[in-house]
């Protein structure tokens, strides 16, 4: 398994500010920039985690119940609530909870801010 | 530092096909898939290769020596050398030796490839 920080990079909130969105090739990044980047890019380093993603942007709504993402990965719950948890915690995903189970829905934008910054300047 | 597997992903070559490109959301993702983006993201989410990667992109041509790369990281040579050889296995960069030292030249369409994956669909 991947080692992993758990350090809340804002992908998907307000306090990044427009530094968010600065493509990556228009200027030379700051040290502090490029570690909050380089934590977003970890929580998508991991196959599993990119597969959930995936399942949960064509799920209804761009959100699923964990009981429905178990199967498809073909892991234990515990180990996609871990992935799930990881991504919630990068800003890509928002967790709710309904009864017994966790919800997790893709934050609107999140996606894309990280697909800005790739994108030729 | 990072853990990181060398397999080339081929981001910037020609073998990864039309699937290259195919946005993270349109569709879910299968696990050989998921096993290749994983490892370009791997390349990205370290903060040293990031600032690399963006230093090279404003650099003439978007082509830099290695020897004006050690300052602005404030590594060593060696590692500074690691970095870059891990973006070139991913396909970010591309490596030539003219003289003493080697150069580093960023794959056209390898970062916008990536950016066209996170996008929505």
């Amino acid at each position: 398994m991947t080692t992993f920080e758990l350090t809340p990079v804002g992908v998907g909130s307000a306090d990044t500010g427009a530094a968010c969105c600065s493509p990556l090739v228009t200027e030379p990044m700051d040290a502090a920039r490029a570690e909050q980047l380089a934590s977003s890019f970890k929580a998508l380093a991991d196959p599993t985690r990119l597969r959930l993603l995936s399942i949960v942007a064509k799920s209804e709504g761009e959100e699923a119940c964990v009981c429905d993402l178990i199967e498809p990965v073909g892991l234990s719950q515990p180990t996609v609530s871990h992935h799930l948890k990881i991504l919630a915690t990068a800003g890509f995903l928002e967790r709710s909870k309904r009864g017994t189970w966790a919800y997790y829905k893709l934050v609107p934008g999140a996606l894309d801010r990280m697909s800005q910054l790739l994108a030729d300047g």
